[in-house]
């Protein structure tokens, strides 16, 4: 792994390296904006609260005890691939590893909804994790900050879930343990880690956690709004070859690497050796679901002469959106999806 | 006038020169976000639209036409006094002048709003000025920015003037020509200068200007929420003596200033030259409405013994809100209402 920072611990794979349709654990990028907190399973208790009629506490084996499910969802943290951005910004510097796929298996958020009972004027849940600190730069919340994010009753109701175990292993402390949640097709700042209370609210939330940070600018009639980061955008990213490698002139390569969108399955992957003067199809990976990456690879005749050359891939989803070729610069510091060059060096054999 | 800052123009009022209700124009403090637009009133016209039945354009002699209102209304800077926090914060270095009490005369915007007719869904009414610029540092949306700040429909209807005269005279460039928003009991962010636009619309409003600026936190279950600055909170500030003066030992001094508040009358200032151990009650001016200043004065008996001494002021408003002692972290750099020392030198005469 790449340590980005190793307090808070923020890790990143080498993207290099992908070579299957899930990561394994040990290679799944790690994102944490605290101290990772050290939980006592025999202890440590789910609470289900705020605007429900029969709040729930949950042990960790009360839990495990109930139905589970398992999902595979593709996680992309917000600020991946925000090394790339000119001028730099602000932020852990990810290059292109701060993504993975795993198969979740947990308990199903809108069950636990459904037995704590939403009140009739519930519009929100707040996902609060068991990790806390201060935040240095203004403006920010006095004091102790624990790290929260809400969700639309809509979204928590329809296919979030409370993952205990990633790739058929318990979370490990890095990951979650005991409990994270899981939001499929939602950039992963939605997938609260050492999950500790969910509250049910009836006014939307507007924590530091998606207006200060996570955020973005959306244009409108007045002036930009500001508004929390959900959805995953398009995006395919090649693995390999990786930036600056020296690629034998005249061979044949295999390009490959992954794509994914929200809600929607890849269509199509269109790789570009020219700086975007020409495109051509990509062939696709057989596994193909919504929020889960679709592998692609493409069978490059690499150039006879030695030079440099500029790779760029895009993605098409199934609802028709493509990577845009320009970066939005409403976006601040996240939600990174515009094509970006892969430079690789062609050399004699 | 006290210059923080030439461009864009943000000017003090030095508060040891206030000797009267109302402020002079040329005293009123000057608070700007961007260069100061020049508007020709000829080509000039107001917009009201969004989420109403009509939309409505007025040019300047239109609205002149109207029926008018005058009210006093004090405007407080919600950065005023942000020159004594510690530690030291960004923003414009206030004193304790940025603040003002004027007699504003213009055309009610709810007269203006019924006229255009208000959709079933709406709920905030934006206020758009002609200035603007773009914002350096990030989170902040990219391009042109216009100043605009949102009402609640309920405010915008009670008593918002759009002020077209301040003491008896045309607005000036400065402030707000040819038209200012005065929004009773609001600090001063709320009184959009240079109008140009208001836009009804049917979702609350999360514009640059109130939420990663001109906002605080509010505690909250889950986590602190982002809410946007609107009321002026109780405060009463001395005049005379102004900081570091030199006071003669042993003889009578006439410490005086002003009071405000939000919606409220001030009903006591109570002063203390011990370090806030006693109090002892000012006497309060004749003058006394809601959402305007209140003078006070207290004749003090200034102790025999050459000394340094600290005076301090403090306000109790109709509804019984009494000024902090303590300084409240969770409201950065505004709202700054807590008690501060006038530290004063007592010298043989």
């Amino acid at each position: 792994m790449i340590i980005r920072q190793s307090e808070p611990a923020n890790l990143e794979m080498p993207f290099g390296e992908l070579d299957g349709f899930f990561t394994p654990n040990d290679k799944f990028y790690v994102r944490s904006h605290f101290a990772t907190p050290e939980i006592d399973p025999a202890t440590w208790r789910l609470r289900i609260e705020g605007a429900v009629e029969r709040p729930l506490e949950l042990s960790y084996d009360e839990l495990r005890a109930r139905p589970m499910r398992t999902v595979a969802v593709t996680m992309e943290c917000a600020g991946n691939s925000r090394i790339f951005l000119q001028p730099k910004v602000k932020g852990v510097q990810w290059e292109m590893g701060a993504v993975g796929n795993a198969e979740w298996t947990g308990v199903s958020l809108g069950d636990l909804l459904r037995e704590a009972g939403c009140l009739a004027g519930a519009c929100e849940v707040i996902l609060e994790g068991a990790d806390h600190g201060s935040i240095a730069e203004p403006p920010r919340p006095a004091g102790n900050v624990h790290y929260a994010r809400s969700l639309s009753l809509g979204k928590a109701r329809r296919d979030v879930l409370l993952a205990l175990a990633m790739n058929g292993e318990p979370l490990t402390r890095a990951h979650g343990f005991p409990v994270r949640a899981i939001v499929p097709g939602w950039y992963g700042m939605a997938a609260v880690k050492w999950l500790r209370r969910i509250i049910v609210i009836e006014e939307p939330f507007h924590g530091y956690y998606q207006t200060v940070d996570y955020s973005y600018w959306e244009p409108g009639d007045g002036g930009a709004r500001l508004v929390p980061i959900t959805e995953m955008q398009v995006k395919a990213a090649i693995a390999r070859p990786t930036q600056g490698e020296v690629v034998a002139a005249g061979g044949r390569y295999r390009v490959h690497g992954a794509a994914w969108s929200s809600d929607a399955e890849i269509a199509r992957v269109e790789l570009s050796t020219d700086g975007a003067a020409t495109w051509a199809d990509a062939s696709l990976g057989e596994k193909s679901l919504p929020n889960t990456w679709r592998l692609w690879d493409y069978d490059w005749q690499v150039p006879d002469r030695p030079r440099r050359c500029s790779l760029m891939v895009r993605a098409t989803d199934s609802r028709g959106r493509t990577q845009p070729m320009e970066r939005d610069p409403n976006r601040g510091s996240y939600m990174i999806n515009h094509c970006l060059p892969v430079e690789v060096e062609i050399r004699a054999g």
